[in-house]
């Protein structure tokens, strides 16, 4: 399809539009909407359900079986220990302060945020620069909110306008107590009510419950599938054969108690994540899969850029990132490489997406660093990809709490081999000279360095030596008490924590970008709505449209369908009765990327009709070759181009539009 | 493979080599292990996840793509209104008793089989009649609390031993009370410490939390994903053009958070299920696929024959079962019947399942019929899949509260005309005459049915009629005040909440007899356990074994590897360092069907063997022919009696067992 024109930007970008369609055709709505709704709840129709198992079952592909990675489906409800010991009870947390007089609770970042933004877009008014609020810049509550704080539009000093910039370009940068400062200074009051609000304090993000009867065992519901996967290293490890470096993956629900969710798809309390650990030698974070992805080119926005206030990309191919040290290493360069082709796959638009490196208190208190991919919609720039590398924190954590060595055992090729002096204490005289104090004597000796260690020896050669304790006691050894040999050791494994680089995915963030990527009206058509989503995602795949429900046409439609089915294609009939073209439109809604005709001529002649959702051309064939040309379509083999080579133009005198 | 003989019961089913197996190889674990674990919360590792990928697959293919369902992917934090609405905050709970003195806690009803499990068992012991417990006849607990419950084998009355077996087969009609006073009356104590028990409780079996950062709305992790089916009804209708009947399903995570759950994946706090919602008139509960399953045979145990202490199942086919009304209606029948075909088709063993008819008080609140397909293990039968009409419940009740209409409407082919007596009252004189008793006066005329209203009629006819309020008031109505006519209505909507049939599946359970049937040691060798998987279910289809990782073999790998995966089946290889007859070994433990050996012949040749894992037996061919065959093979649309009509048989010199 890419060499055939459509001019899809030929109306601007319509959210509101775009967001009755997804509601009216259930794609996905808020969750009991009947009962009035939960703030970052929603609930995904049959469209919705089909566009998001398709991205799974591409991502385990993509993923999955293309790196062997070994998955895992572990349990939501985790005890309270766990997550004490990972850090998430006492660290995961957000700032949230409340209305001082409603006690409204507002998330602080959030607030100081959109009320920078609103006093920025009111001295653009008062400049007169300012545009008319595009409908794409903020959803309507937004809008509305920013509309009541910025009453009347207000100039501001071009000092005031640059300070406001570099709060916000680094405001992730922003701790709790700085952001109440920021609140104070610019005098931030909540936009709703005008009152003052408190200082920040913290709310940790995960639900609790209790597991069992006696209400003894406190439980949290995950806010990321990790800590299971690290919890089970040692059963992975040894389901690969001991092998490192390797990966575990998991997609599954995971949890957040959000403040104050507002932005529909893109901040929800409860998610569908997959979420890859990957564990390597902390010594050697290259990847043999490198020189496969060398090549690709990312627009990175890095630490230091944004640092210094700015936020534009810089365009470069990984290898060279990683070549640089922009970027860390070689499998972090890997997957932030294969994490774009994923995207790229399922719709995402190149232009629209870029590589941002987390500030340093920005980061998760696990993380040593981390990339987010973030994709580019109507309400700026969203994470919907975090690639972090948690280094050795995680299982080090959790090792040490329970006891259970969470490490590989690595036999080397060649054994080290190392000499050292030693001390050996000859235990009865020991005892019997110093009593209470050998202990702490035999520590001493055990602590010397090696240089420290030669010259005791010296000096027992001598006959005796003098040791001083730290409170400054004086004993003194002599060679019946203690000898120094150089003794030689054979270390044949090597024992070590592995690092683990994490790409953890928002399945919903990806879908939402996807569809407002992928969402346009027709030059001709503003009213038509069409989603241009690629067949490895679409719900369905082809759409058998009979020219009636007559009876006439069952067999044809049994058999197409049949046939269909049979190559792995998805298809679905509609057989409504209204005219084919508005069957098409309506599945243009739906994004199904081809539609196939059954009227009297295929009766008669066994011929089909094969119509592509972009460009509403039409091909004719036999049935038999219609199929495989519309299943290779599907597979990705062929694109329209050539599926135009391969079967002649319709044009026939049946309207389609 | 049906004609091909292969011993699978050489050696008795062993439960405890089972485990081992599971547990060695990951299928899956106790969750949070190196914490100590948590009962009832299992993480499933690669091979139980794919395993479980599997069944879901089948089972999206067999129920929501066969029949057209609206998929749905719900939010499983769910607002308490809704549940208190649906009856579970009330009404979901388990009876618990407490040891008076150590508070232990422990479900009622288990504890009263586990202790009449034990007498009779002992009764038998006495009697001479006992065989040694198999290891199949409980897991280890179970077992190690049957010997301490029984102590010295105690002989027991003829009388007794019947009426122990009339309340083991009963049980489960037994209310919270009921079954106090079984404690009371069998003296049934606490096994483990001999002390009483406390009277019954009700424990409510959701698990609670809070949603946002106020805590003033709680919320519960649902225990099914039913609910969410229905508050979307008004959206899933609408989806589906107004029309009925149609189902919604969802696959996805429930929980209950289980007294004390004892016995492996049967019994869990957390686990995957399958739900289905059929939406049905309630006055025509026929199924149009009915007759594609009417010959189905099923072994039934109805509510009758329970409830006279019997569990003989009655085979016979659904269409006979539904003409005799012992299943209530053909869209039910239809559900048990393709119940039955899916559990067959992904290898649970037709003779170890059973359709058993709940008893009237063990039904759920909502649920005004219901089967349950049974599936017999080593516990003995554990429910896998619920089959109950909850009838018009839920939506009702959910349409109550909210005020939000949960129903259908339809257009009549024929509107329905009818004709009545209507009054019409004067609105000028009738208040001016009544004052305040107006409305009352009205109430009771409108309430009068025909007869009384014509002779109303005729009484106005002739100048006046008295009525008299409940009060005993007296009113003289005359012809000014008001007129009685005759109407004609025209009614062309008829609407109506429709009856729900909801097919649910416990996909854990259902796995975990899977495995307990699939299980087998070869007659020669003990020691070496086979999973003999359906090829659509196993976790890897084909294994791919070079004779070692030497260099000369990877092109070859990678040609099988890409060629297979091509045809869309998924393959592993196997390079480990040991001999092919080891491999092929532990990928029966695996339950990977089939086998291709890749060795110096291969390279010369380009022929390679393909190995059937139940019968060991090996065939040889050219590459592309035996990657056709298997090919075939996993797909189901040859058996292993048909392949070696394809290929010759390999008795190569190279060993492979």
């Amino acid at each position: 399809m890419a060499n055939i024109q459509v001019n899809k930007t030929a109306h601007p970008f319509d959210k509101p539009r775009l967001e009755a369609l997804l509601n009216r055709r259930f794609f996905y709505a808020p969750a009991y909407e009947i009962y009035g709704g939960v703030a970052g709840l929603y609930d995904y129709g049959p469209p919705g359900s089909s566009l998001q198992a398709n991205i799974i079952s591409e991502w385990r592909k993509h993923f999955i079986i293309e790196d062997h990675m070994l998955e895992l489906d572990t349990t939501i409800m985790t005890p309270a220990p766990v997550f004490e010991t990972s850090g998430h009870v006492a660290r995961f947390a957000d700032w949230m302060v409340k209305d001082s007089k409603t006690g409204d609770v507002l998330r602080a970042d959030h607030l100081v945020k959109n009320v920078i933004e609103a006093r920025l877009a009111g001295d653009q008014e008062a400049r007169g620069l300012a545009t008319q609020p595009q409908a794409d810049d903020a959803d309507k509550k937004k809008k509305k909110k920013a509309d009541k704080a910025k009453k009347a539009p207000v100039r501001l000093s071009d000092e005031e306008v640059a300070e406001y910039e570099r709060i916000l370009a680094t405001l992730d940068n922003f701790s709790g107590p700085e952001l109440g400062e920021l609140c104070r200074k610019y005098k931030i009051t909540n936009p709703d009510t005008d009152n003052e609000v408190t200082e920040p304090q913290e709310f940790n993000l995960m639900f609790a419950s209790s597991i069992g009867p006696t209400g003894q065992h406190p439980g949290y519901l995950r806010p990321e599938t990790a800590q299971s996967h690290f919890l089970n290293f040692s059963r992975l490890l040894e389901f690969n054969n001991g092998r490192v470096p390797f990966a575990s993956a998991q997609i599954g629900r995971s949890f957040r108690n959000e403040i104050s969710p507002r932005a529909g798809l893109l901040r929800v309390r409860e998610f569908t994540m997959a979420e890859i650990e990957h564990y390597v030698d902390p010594d050697d974070k290259r990847h043999e899969k490198f020189h496969e992805v060398r090549d690709v080119a990312l627009r990175l926005l890095d630490r230091n850029v944004q640092s210094s206030g700015r936020t534009d990309v810089t365009s470069m191919t990984i290898g060279e990132a990683v070549a640089k040290g922009i970027v860390a290493n070689e499998t972090l360069g890997y997957f932030l490489a294969r994490i774009y082709q994923f995207l790229v796959k399922i719709g995402i638009n190149p232009e629209r997406l870029r590589f941002r490196q987390h500030m340093s208190n920005e980061m998760a208190h696990y993380a040593t660093d981390c990339w987010d991919a973030e994709i580019h919609n109507s309400t700026g720039w969203t994470e919907c990809v975090g690639c972090a590398d948690r280094a050795a924190y995680d299982l080090t954590v959790h090792s040490k709490k329970t006891g259970h060595p969470l490490v590989v055992r690595q036999a080397l090729k060649e054994p080290i081999v190392t000499e050292k002096e030693v001390a050996e204490f000859n235990k009865k005289t020991f005892g019997k000279t110093f009593g209470k104090d050998s202990a702490a004597i035999q520590n001493i000796v055990n602590n010397l360095d090696e240089p420290a260690l030669l010259k005791l020896k010296g000096e027992l050669a001598q006959g005796a030596a003098t040791i001083t304790t730290s409170e400054g006691k004086e004993f003194k050894l002599t060679p019946d008490l203690l000898t120094i040999e150089r003794k030689t050791f054979k270390q044949s494994i090597r024992e070590y924590t592995p690092n683990v680089i994490e790409p953890s995915f928002g399945l919903g963030r990806i879908l939402y970008t996807l569809l407002e990527h992928s969402f346009w009206s027709r030059e001709q058509d503003v009213e038509r709505g069409v989603l241009s989503l690629p067949a490895v995602v679409a719900p369905t795949k082809v759409l058998i449209v009979p020219l009636s429900a007559k009876e006439e046409f069952a067999p044809l439609v049994r058999e197409v369908s049949s046939k269909l089915r049979k190559a792995g294609v998805f298809s679905r009939v509609d057989d409504s009765n209204t005219s084919i073209g508005k069957r098409y439109a309506r599945n243009d809604e739906l994004g199904t990327p081809f539609g196939v005709t059954l009227d009297f001529a295929s009766v008669q002649n066994r011929t089909m009709t094969l119509r592509e959702r972009d460009t509403t051309g039409q091909l004719i064939g036999p049935i038999d070759e219609v199929i495989a040309v519309v299943t290779d379509l599907v597979q990705g083999n062929i694109d329209w181009a050539e599926a135009c080579k391969k079967l002649p133009a319709y044009d026939g005198v049946q309207a389609v539009e």
